[in-house]
């Protein structure tokens, strides 16, 4: 009876767990997609409201750190349960990484907000966006239903952020050519895509861990990469490969 | 008898994954400096070199994660001994990014070693690795030694970072607006300098698991930031705040 109430309480404990990643996961979505709208309608308060909520998934990773922790300490779980709170620690971390590039893209919002309007390349910002963010709720969701087939589609998709940041890349270049004036901005704008590939970048570790606590043994592929760019704009340089 | 034995093994256990993190953070470091050199000396063949060993980081951190979850699993750790395998799988994903950014920064030497020479914003490149390179060797032996006030002291050292990659940001632009030809190696100079900055930011994340693992709680102060830099080649920008 006593065994029966702990199995159900760490089931329970558990259950919390995942439930306190999901929350982070909608939390850390929602800081993309405001932080990206601030950059495109020029929103300088909605990048002011990313900054401020980007402290609320630093506090969730606390709270999973300390939750995997106490469980870790108390329950000595083995297997399943254990690849659960190591994978929970994981995906924590990388989902707390996501929202600080999300402030990040909101602060440079800011910035860009003060320069004149009409910068051609902010058009390549949301298609990038969106591609990152449905792989970010593409493994969200693997991680709610267990589903490793998901986790590993937004992990093959990676390759097409990579191909849609150098792309980018290849055009700010262009206008900071065409212009100095553009120079400033559109650096903003390169540092804006990085970030959005760096997001995409988590997304792929998340699908990565669904892949471990799913299937108890790490990918052993290598990671899907885009193409190398030309620099157009300088024949001098010739690749800009992508980080991991 | 055998309970001794166990306990033996389990301190020689924890024992190894310390030597390894150790031999991991040793390599990270030889990454930047190598890395760094590449760029400073236009040296294609040390860029090459740290782009090559980079996997061997990658092996680290899947070693000591299989360390971790082995001795999780089987000894089933409580306080002090299990605080140190949670740290060692935070130090692991620290170092490994680390490695990452090293070789992006070996990868954009290679791209700036076919621009013609010269660039004097380059000189900025070095005095920003020598102040990171003496905050990851800091946490490194911080780790070793278990020494809190010397992971302290580089946690409050970030700071420093951040503002000299604000100057070099702000001189970096300059150049750009000085000369079209100078954009795209000094498009690539400052992801050099952001790469710099982010291993900073591992260096405080090592720092605050090194409290963590020697104090038994969170690190409660909040990060050390670097000053808001104006651009001076644009008036219109007025904040580059640093990112976490």
């Amino acid at each position: 009876m006593l065994q029966e109430h702990i199995v159900k309480s760490f089931d329970q404990a558990l259950e919390g767990l995942r439930r306190t990643i999901m929350e982070m996961g909608g939390l850390a979505e929602s800081q993309i997609e405001s932080a990206i709208q601030a950059v495109v309608r020029r929103d300088t308060g909605l990048a002011g409201e990313v900054m401020r909520l980007d402290s609320r998934l630093d506090e969730y990773e606390d709270a999973v750190d300390a939750g995997a922790v106490r469980l870790l300490a108390l329950r000595q779980p083995v297997a399943g349960d254990l690849r659960e709170i190591v994978s929970a620690l994981k995906i924590a971390a990388d989902l707390e990484r996501v929202g600080d590039y999300a402030a990040n893209i909101a602060k440079r919002a800011m910035t860009l907000n003060q320069a004149p309007p009409g910068l051609r390349p902010i058009t390549g910002i949301p298609r990038m966006a969106r591609r990152v963010q449905a792989n970010i709720k593409e493994v969200l969701d693997a991680y709610t239903e267990r589903d490793v087939g998901r986790a590993l589609d937004a992990w093959s998709c990676d390759g097409e952020v990579d191909d849609l940041y150098n792309s980018l890349f290849r055009e700010t270049l262009t206008y900071m050519l065409e212009d100095p004036r553009n120079i400033t901005p559109c650096t903003h704008l390169l540092f804006i895509a990085k970030n959005l590939e760096r997001i995409g970048d988590h997304a792929t570790n998340i699908a990565e861990t669904i892949y471990y606590l799913v299937e108890g043994r790490p990918i052993r592929m290598s990671r899907p990469k885009g193409g190398l760019t030309s620099f157009e704009a300088d024949p001098q340089s010739r690749g800009e490969e992508i980080e991991e």
